[in-house]
């Protein structure tokens, strides 16, 4: 089975359409192994084999991780949670020394997207629109005095794992408030305009971003788009590109833009399949093609925007059922 | 098609399972029609047929209604969301009288559903216990003093649709600023325990309680059941049918329950499909059926715990694609 191109997915959780996804596009060319630290993981049940794993904090989980490369002949390898991009982008060389090539950016890059004041230090000293973001509460406040900024703003943590939640404030009590009791907070401007997602491959032969889908935000539930509509933008095509090959990303991303009076201001990247990718496959954006092709030897062609626009997504629950899990869990 | 078993599912949303398993269920016996105020409500396209309706607010709603019900030969009728529970209650017998049997309740039912303080007050009324409930503070201070209660409390609006959000608080001045600011509240003794779920189906004919499914909630998620796993306690089914039989439910509900210290305490009833239904369906309590049954002209027979225990349901989010929707909804 040495030519089989089989991937592995850490960490799937309920992401069942990626597995999905990759199963159909391997069309029988190799096997979706999976992987979550929980038996209650829905998507491992939908790849062609699966493994409970330790925590990614546990010790021995990157042994665990390389055996099971190993035992599998892994091609690929991809992580569909936050804290293991990190890890696996670490760990980059480890895993491509045994033939397992981990679908990730480099580590300076993915680390800039969890902390969002370098991602915005970079994004304007790059001449890219931004999110206006201040972690020197001083500086905003002579900002607002000098009409650079007003009120309201929003108040969250630098690191995105937030451990409070995001405040919209209306005034300097509040903010004084928050940073008295809080570490590592920014202060970000409020954005009244459209939210937009992108999702884009960079192609991990040519180092090209060779597919763009741009969906506008309809509407949101929990944090995440719950329906979203195709748009087709030469002028944001452009950019998203310029600031890709700019920044260095790598294989699969999700970008948040606003836009806001005709601009479009860049807000953050997570260096991974996003929650709303299964909007773009549905529309053509075929992702996991792109990246056995990669694993193939093969670079892909640019296909940025070979999509149709107007189409719409909406997601709904689906469920999936487990039969005899005594002691499975612990309660 | 005058004996055709059409059902209509009002403002279905993102139910698609239920769509599906009506239409399953049928199986060419008759029609799954569906409204809904949007048409970005993904549950639309399971439907044989559907309708985009007015808001259930807006002048005309129930004239629309009645007229799909006759132009459709409607036999049952249900709605998914809370609000329009109280008009299908309230509406009964025109419905009736036009052939179209509403799934749901008698009118003081369903609104005692929707008043936390007064199903409080049912529940204490009729020996069941349930969550030490006050809407006068001063009681509840002169209660913490005689050791019937203690911090922490939850305090929340008396009424369902929450116009803030449900507070954990741990003194007298917090409850003190909470009531200063809002009306209506009411303050909620902490369970320390395991939650559980029943959805229960009362025979529209027999008037008994001829289905009980009983889930374990093992993992919430933005206030739904994420993960669960089914259980059978003859002890907990006893209690709900004394509790059904006593409130006068009717059709479908779902039941939160807590247990401490091993006793089950009633928390909330939702007079209509829960979203954890999907559940207890795919274990084989199968409702819909019932329903069909019902208006058929034929009584269940009592299938209280025909299902297995220890099988978990898992969701994850499927998508619904529409193509070609120019100027379908309005930014």
């Amino acid at each position: 089975m040495s030519d089989d191109l089989n991937i592995l997915i850490l960490s799937c959780g309920t992401r069942n359409k990626i597995v999905q996804y990759f199963k159909k596009e391997l069309d029988g060319r190799g096997l979706v192994i999976a992987t979550d630290c929980s038996d209650l993981a829905p998507a491992l049940y939908e790849a062609d084999d699966y493994y409970i794993v330790p925590r990614m904090e546990e010790e021995g989980y990157l042994d665990a991780i390389l055996s099971i490369c190993k035992q599998n002949n892994i091609k690929a390898i991809l992580s569909l949670i936050d804290p293991e991009l990190s890890f696996l982008a670490e760990h980059q060389q480890v895993f491509l020394d045994i033939g397992s090539v981990p679908i990730i950016s480099d580590s300076d890059v993915v680390e800039m997207c969890f902390d969002k004041y370098k991602m915005f230090e970079f994004l304007t000293r790059n001449d890219f629109k931004t999110i206006n973001s201040y972690i020197d509460k001083e500086q905003f406040y002579s900002d607002v005095e000098a009409g650079v900024i007003k009120y309201p703003v929003f108040v969250k943590p630098v690191r995105g794992s937030a451990s409070i939640n995001i405040s919209k404030v209306t005034s300097k009590e509040e903010i004084e408030l928050l940073f008295s009791r809080f570490d590592n907070l920014m202060i970000q401007e409020f954005m009244d305009g459209t939210e937009y997602g992108a999702d884009v491959y960079t192609d991990m032969i040519s180092k090209e971003p060779v597919a763009i889908f741009i969906k506008e935000k309809i509407k949101m539930r929990a944090g995440e788009t719950d329906k979203s509509v195709s748009v087709k933008d030469n002028q944001l095509f452009e950019l998203i590109k310029n600031f890709v090959k700019n920044s260095g990303f790598k294989g699969i991303i999700d970008i948040d833009i606003f836009k806001v009076n005709g601009e479009y201001y860049i807000s953050e990247v997570n260096p991974r399949f996003g929650g709303g990718y299964p909007h773009a496959y549905e529309s053509g954006v075929n992702v996991p093609e792109m990246i056995i092709n990669n694993i193939n030897g093969n670079p892909n062609d640019d296909a940025i925007g070979h999509y149709e626009d107007g189409v719409c997504m909406m997601k709904f629950n689906e469920i999936k059922i487990l039969k005899s899990v005594e002691n499975a869990f612990s309660k």
